[in-house]
């Protein structure tokens, strides 16, 4: 059964920062993305999310990848605000562009956190060259397998405005283990 | 320019492990390939060229890629025997098959590690659904850029009895320093 | 040749955390004190020093060992407030009493910094059971030789208000290249 | 209550390697003694036990500490005979001296192993200044509780052929989850 994909909606982002000109999924249609959803304060994106993203940005071609920052923040605001940020991102050496996911107009969670239905951080989202959400995962995903889905969606053809996937490679108990379900209703772990 | 691609030498084994028939590379035409070569004595290999290959055994569909060890022992040669390799393989619960480097007739160096020019171990060596020898290094590789090689072999179409290599999205200062040039004569650093 | 100890100067602390009753060093006087100086957004602190710290709080008795963090300052002080460590203390699982290093009257560096000379962050310092500084380090030490030093002290025989130090076993090639020297001037790298 | 100690039994060695003279633990009499006991085809060997002990070598004076390594082969021997061991220590940078540990008259556990009642590898022991056993764990123990574990027995006062043992600062819920208690009987989990 051929699942039905879904458009990648787009990020509503207050701020962006390591960035001269603000970043739509629109302006990076072509290329694939890959964007990190993080909080500066949690332990997970710290140790691991952050600097897999980051070896990303640094192994990959920019024509054939860019990768984002998404700052979802959603507890402890008053610790994490921009001012915070911009150091933590200074210190760390994150060099690639980081938006700051906008609050909700009505409780903790900010609102393309709510829109992608994350779980928590860090969140690992992949959209191919056709602006399609692919892969969402909340938590942490081996090198290796990151790897081997970007390039995936790398060598994607795309023919009339639809990627056409020709299956990945990734064994199938792998990807019962592990993938998102994205159908018309969104994606569910 | 666009360079030649080699065919891959066939194996030369005198002993095959974790397997009950024999592997010839001419058996996986139409998988991509990927061969650890390791020395059971070797520290780089113990601590990373054999877990990492082993994440690959698993990550990966067999139906996509085949995973193989090949025992390329050019030292202490009496420490490294057949029984020592089948009880290093099983305490360090290494799965894939591994075949035995034959011997030399003259000098310490085996087979198959002089044929393709190994320069030490571990080496990896990747090889295409058609056989080509495509990417062949020495030391250590990162998880996320084995990753993004063997997907962008699994990913390559095959038209008329050739790989038609798209380029594989690795950043052109990635690829300098690490790359192996292929031609006619062979493979170097 | 002997060396003259110096008294552990008092800490200076706007506000503690992790703790009902504010801690000073002369509470501590007949155990062993590891101050761990640190900035929340110090990458070195967060990957090596705290954790280290955390471990020893864990690992020895309180009744010899007292472990106290101090947050001491002396960038990005905007993005590192007490709201912002009470949210990291949270997120890292950090359970030992942290105080906030006074900030300068005037320029970065807070109080106790500079009257301790740290070098910047994350710096280790262990006085004694009599309230000695026997030893200040800036950056990573190992697990093993932090366990010997704090061991070291906690072993230490104290008669007439002053520590026995009978040699603490650490070979003189460590001690060259690691060691501080104390003498009534403070203490150098 | 006190528990009454025990003198470490003697090694049963057939052959040293990495030093000139052969090693008796009656000639270590007046140091701290740390026995690494391990196999070199076990896994938590190679990756834990015995870069701690090379590490614990480093670290200490040779004339607190001595560390030496015992092969208590009882598996696989045909794997771990003298030639592949004396290759093994060459490449893992081993430079402490190893003994190999006598094969028994009957079955594979060899008599050490068997005298001490090691319960597999890697197995560590520690023996005091007197000669007395004082610590043995089978699997990992972590560095700082190494380091101070080490330091107390160096720091331990001699007094009419008796250690004063005067407690070491380990917690006791440590102690009571990590512990061998130690009888006229021998050392038991």
């Amino acid at each position: 059964m051929r699942q039905t994909l879904q458009k990648a909606l787009e990020l509503q982002v207050d701020q962006w920062m390591n960035t001269k000109a603000d970043i739509t999924l629109d302006n990076c249609l072509g290329k694939v993305v890959l964007i990190e959803a993080f909080q500066m304060l949690c332990p997970g994106c710290v140790e691991h999310g952050l600097p897999q993203a980051q070896k990303a940005y640094q192994l990959f071609s920019p024509d054939d990848l860019v990768v984002l920052g998404l700052h979802t923040v959603f507890e402890h605001h008053a610790a994490m605000g921009p001012e915070s940020l911009k150091a933590f991102l200074h210190e760390y050496r994150i060099s690639f562009p980081v938006g700051i996911d906008t609050p909700a107009d009505k409780g903790p969670v900010p609102k393309t956190m709510t829109s992608y239905q994350l779980q928590g951080t860090p969140s690992l989202i992949l959209i191919d060259r056709r602006g399609y959400l692919r892969w969402q995962k909340f938590g942490a995903i081996s090198d290796l397998q990151l790897g081997a889905e970007i390039m995936a969606l790398i060598k994607e053809e795309v023919v009339d405005g639809i990627s056409l996937d020709q299956g990945d490679g990734i064994s199938e108990e792998t990807r019962k283990s592990q993938s998102v379900l994205c159908d018309d209703h969104g994606c569910r772990v």
